[in-house]
């Protein structure tokens, strides 16, 4: 076979054998396939496509460019949750000792942020001592503890999708739904879970931002999970504002602590309890979705899910006391607050830009490789639809460097936007594909 | 400005600006741009397609990642020919001494055979001698003695071209109209001529396959070349069998040195007469397409075509005794005849496989850097529209090697058709562009 002919028959609109996908995926994967075949095979699969069973396909040969986990010795149906991404997107360490609490294995492998969305292995950082790189054993480990295990992904699973993003990433061959949905599955689908719960961003904060690419997106990893003999579903929800009031990784920590202790916001706490919900029915610990979001509020009312949250912490190396005191979280000393020019609703509070200005202050990367500082990101004091006065705070930036506040400052003016009347209400989930 | 940017636009189908071009042409010249971004960038380009306007910025960038040879000291309009290649295609070394000796100066670089076309250089080379790497000081002093230099592209001629030939080769991305055109014109541009007659081929053994194809070719490459300051025409002609009846190196050398004596083939004539007309009046030595045609014809009957290209031989270092006495060209020994297998009309010749037996028997190549054996080769002995009795000979393979005489035969029969009725009569010229 060679690599010319198959990029020539995807670049004329054909779809590849398995054979031919095999091919590939082994070559990228071993380092015999010359980077600039590879990328033109992926500029050509982004501008013409690829069917569902070449997706599947796809997937399946990136699952066994690695392992594929055994968790068979963990009893009981392992259910992870995977998100698109977001802004203030921090449902994971909810939905996590929601879901153990309430009996569902979860191991759980997360990313870190990159460009305007965080990502939850930062989130989890922020607390002194946690570890997240744990060995497969070690997860092993942790997962027969607590029932859940939050870490990164081993070098072990779907090795090539590592090096394909990477390239994608500098070619311009992100943006392709075969393309993401064979990375994002083949990564869960080696994790070694039996179901998965996806929640599928859409809007001008998220990668999608149409619902109808969102509603493709969600289809096309549905239709790969369960081709794989994985129970997948998705949700699709609004991601036009940041979810819930924080936005920084120890700002992030601390209101998810409040929400298990039955505070927080409303729309924070309404994803979060949908989607442990559905975990909590793929898992097979509750019969139906209004006995299994029963179940959910009350591990949060009665504190089981905090106490499990304050168990993975400890677990997993990280200081529990920071669940009863968030002072032993990093802080940053520094405040600004941006207040509004004039009287009315908030009617527009951009996720990217609140994304993007969190970034600049520290909180976030443009790059893999940059560190992310704990402490500082921006809580949201005026959300959508709040009424406010001339000089009332809508956002509370915590920073330590000046510099970086100076760069946030021009974002997060242009995120808001105030109007007479208040914006129509929107349900936060749009949508469903199961 | 950031390589991804450049590749995300035009796979949006974004018109690059000038910079953008300039940007990604000079990043290959200098090695500075990776290779797996260039051929992303390439197949963006052969899905999304260039405008006239950004092919002549391509183009011009590409002339620019070298020199722009400065022939204003050679005395009169230089003229070039450039054909997109064919089976058999000989006409460079016809119309050079032609048009040279009718007052047109032809500083003419050409290239190498690949796949099933041949190339002029290999032709050349066939004469014993005949150097082909001048420099360009050599050319220059070739041109003042002979009025012609027949010679190769030198390093310091579009670098840029090279570099990205060979990785479209190994990407799928040859086939695209705005690429092949930058790489043509690019090479004739710097080449310091003030006017280029382009030979299109059209049909199934041309590169373009249908004629609408070719004439969209044809308008590119004529509206770069005008923009550029170098008139240009370009005439389409069918390539659906050899042109004439020699197909290999010393034997197409042989065939010209007929043609130039007053003999030869009808459609290999009529092809070259008209190419040569036309150099003569854009080299502004005839004053219309019939004076020239005139002064052409003339010069055959005279001798003078075949005295100049005896001067070019020698000139270049090659053994003018060969012009009358073809024993002192390369030639093998042994024959073998493909004859006809039923009575009848030959109605199909098969110019692209007739093109690959000769490539098999070792007349040329299928990789740039395998040699050539100038000997090898077929001649034509009943052409499409010939009447022939069964057992009549058809092809005629003059070969070296019998295993290479084995992997051409099947070719060479399928490469013919005999039907009951003659085909229809095709003009060989099908349309013009300028």
């Amino acid at each position: 076979m060679r690599a010319v002919d198959v990029i020539t028959k995807k670049r004329d609109g054909g779809a590849l054998s398995r054979e031919e996908i095999r091919f590939f995926v082994d070559g990228v994967t071993a380092g015999t396939l010359p980077e600039y075949q590879t990328s033109a095979l992926l500029m050509a699969v982004l501008l013409r496509g690829m069917t569902a069973e070449e997706t599947a396909w796809l997937t399946d040969a990136m699952v066994h460019s690695g392992i594929r986990v055994d968790l068979r010795e963990i009893p009981g149906v392992k259910v992870d949750k995977h998100s698109t991404g977001g802004v203030g997107d921090k449902t994971s360490l909810i939905l996590a000792p929601l879901a153990a609490a309430c009996g569902v294995p979860v191991p759980m492998m997360s990313g870190r942020g990159l460009g305007h969305t965080g990502g939850t292995l930062d989130k989890l950082e922020a607390i002194p001592g946690f570890r997240v790189n744990l060995s497969l054993d070690e997860m092993k480990a942790a997962l027969a503890r607590t029932r859940c295990a939050m870490i990164g992904q081993t070098a072990q699973i779907a090795p090539a999708d590592k090096k394909l993003y990477a390239l994608r990433d500098v070619t311009g061959t992100v943006e392709s739904i075969p393309l993401i949905s064979a990375s994002i599955m083949s990564k869960k689908i080696a994790e070694g879970i039996d179901a998965l719960v996806l929640d599928v961003k859409t809007g001008s904060g998220a990668f999608m931002k149409t619902e109808a690419d969102s509603r493709r997106l969600a289809e096309s990893l549905v239709s790969i999970g369960n081709a794989s003999g994985v129970r997948t579903e998705a949700v699709i929800t609004l991601m036009e504002t940041p979810l819930g009031r924080a936005v920084g990784n120890a700002l992030e920590v601390i209101e998810c602590l409040e929400v298990l202790k039955g505070k927080g916001p409303a729309d924070l706490i309404d994803v979060s309890v949908e989607l442990t919900a559905r975990m909590l029915v793929l898992g097979k610990v509750a019969s139906d979705r209004a006995d299994a979001e029963r179940r959910v509020r009350a591990t949060i009312d009665s504190g089981v899910g905090l106490d499990c949250f304050r168990r993975i912490i400890e677990s997993q190396g990280g200081d529990p006391r920071v669940v009863d005191d968030y002072q032993r979280l990093p802080h940053a000393a520094d405040r600004h607050v941006v207040t509004a020019g004039r009287a009315g609703y908030v009617s527009r509070l951009d996720a990217e830009l609140v994304g993007r200005a969190s970034v600049a202050l520290g909180a976030g990367r443009d790059r893999v490789e940059d560190p992310v500082d704990p402490a500082v990101g921006i809580m949201v004091a005026a959300k959508p639809g709040d009424r406010v006065q001339a000089g009332d705070a809508v956002l509370e930036l915590h920073y330590r460097d000046r510099a970086r506040l100076d760069a946030a400052l021009p974002l997060t003016g242009a995120a808001i936007t105030i109007d007479d009347a208040p914006p129509a209400a929107r349900r936060l989930i749009v949508g469903e594909v199961y």
